[in-house]
């Protein structure tokens, strides 16, 4: 059985070939594999729970073990930590244990891209992003490894993360590196705009938001959390990773759902864009909700582990 | 993280304290954990199976993942792999990957010695063991670890199973082994029987059962599998590792649902035995079936961690 921690993970995957692995993986996925309902596994004493999310593609199966500790930040400790499991379904053989941590960040931030891809207008040239937490700043890594940005506008209510995300991406030259006031601001510049908050509340108004702009959602993944505001969802055509997720979970789709804003009829799988084609008006507005699907989990660990194995990355245990 | 191998399983995990292990977790499991259902992802192509059973208790949770490969014996590999993942619940850690496949099999025999202790009449000095196979061999190894036997009656329909196995007890002197020409020859001689077979029908005669003797029955493990006649179901009193599963899962007490041979208030878990008590009647004849219950495993598992943590046992690895 081989191990991937972040470092043999970092060394395998990029935003390029998990773009590729994600792409084929969102073409026909219905029929290569099978995604569970996740289990939920809740400790009351201790704050925490356990998610188990299964799944199978093409002729591998695997499980993504993700925990979220309530009480961890407070003790200095990640409130979710994760590792994904990897099993052959042709002989059966446990394969792969890999850090589930980064394999989510770089899924998701390459998700985000993937979506860009095929719902931005072409020739973006400046990226605006509000939340530069990892996730965010990863997610704005995949934008630049695939379009030749010029600037990027970036807010944080947290100044010392925003001087992070500044401080990072100013060691390139060629990108200038704005740094906002408010979301308003970050919004109304860029061409494609990434929200990767927790926030409960709109972090930028619809009004602010410009024709032609495409918004990828990447956070405020639970039922109480809010990042777009409503009047931007109906301005938006609207695209998510699942259906069946996005009218489930995230509050930024299930709510305007309850509100009667948007019906399920007016949400389109990005599966469904990849396969057939968008044709996007220069002045729509187009916004993907990343819920997270375990199709992009086993995808790029599928792709993690043929790469390791290829290149002798990893350790291989006897089990 | 911590990683076990079946080797370092046998150094810190024994019949005793797996035995002790199990008897503190039937008591009181359903405040203590939580035993979703499994779920079960299948490849057609493949013809094969991953089944993932979450399970939580006290302030661990875990996962089994085990493999079924109908194409792997004929080519030379195990019908069944896994490894179980234990996480923490208090700080969200992924704690230890283990050996599932030994895991299962020590548990599934512990659990036979667990009905035998709390089912069987006093001191027994007769085994008897249709089924030689591994888990067959184990739980007659259970066995002996507490009781003070004389006498095993065996039988298998393949003679090299048979023959491997009365060699490895015929070693022990202080122990006689009786080969048997049948399944009845084992029934009728034998205090306590093991049967530990695939049979899809009888593999012995209700009639030649004694009264007073207890069975073990820890195979036939599907719908179409059935080893017991039902006869014997009639005459015995049932029991079951989880009433749930019992009902749904094995021929040798669907079938007899079915049939209206008995009925579901006829069959006691075996967690209200252990905190209730049974008072046996010596003429009594008893059966316990063995179906496989999550929390079998995440006990023996945690045992395993807290033992091999404590005595440096296994291979930490920087996940």
């Amino acid at each position: 059985m081989l191990l991937l921690n972040e470092n043999d993970l970092r060394s395998v995957l990029n935003y390029k070939n998990v773009l590729e692995a994600l792409e084929s993986g969102f073409v026909g996925y219905k029929r290569k594999g099978k995604f569970p309902l996740r289990i939920n596994i809740e400790s009351e004493e201790n704050n925490s729970n356990v998610l188990f999310m299964p799944s199978s593609f093409l002729d591998y199966s695997g499980v993504k073990i993700v925990s979220l500790c309530e009480n961890n930040p407070s003790i200095g400790l990640p409130y979710t930590r994760g590792i994904f499991v990897l099993t052959s379904l042709k002989d059966g053989k446990p394969l792969c244990v890999m850090d589930g941590t980064y394999l989510t960040y770089l899924r998701t931030a390459t998700t985000s891209l993937l979506a860009s891809k095929y719902l931005s207008n072409k020739n973006p040239n400046s990226l605006g992003i509000i939340g530069t937490g990892k996730i965010g700043t990863m997610s704005i890594e995949a934008h630049l490894s695939y379009y030749e940005i010029d600037i990027i506008y970036a807010f944080d209510k947290l100044e010392k993360s925003l001087d992070t995300f500044i401080q990072k991406f100013g060691e390139d030259n060629s990108i200038q590196i704005i740094s906002c006031k408010d979301g308003n601001q970050v919004v109304s510049n860029s061409d494609i705009v990434i929200t990767a908050t927790t926030s409960t509340f709109p972090v930028f108004n619809s009004r602010s938001v410009n024709e032609g702009t495409h918004i990828n959602g990447i956070g405020a993944y639970r039922k109480n959390m809010q990042e777009i505001p409503e009047g931007l969802i109906i301005r938006s055509k609207i695209f998510v990773d699942t259906l069946e997720g996005a009218i489930s979970e995230p509050g930024d789709i299930v709510i305007p759902l309850e509100n009667g804003l948007v019906s399920k009829e007016d949400i389109t799988e990005i599966s469904d864009v990849i396969l057939k084609g968008f044709s996007r008006k220069e002045s729509d507005i187009t916004f993907f909700k990343s819920v997270g699907f375990s199709l992009e989990d086993i995808v790029t660990a599928e792709l993690a582990y043929r790469e390791a194995t290829k290149n002798g990355i990893g350790f291989e245990v006897d089990m």
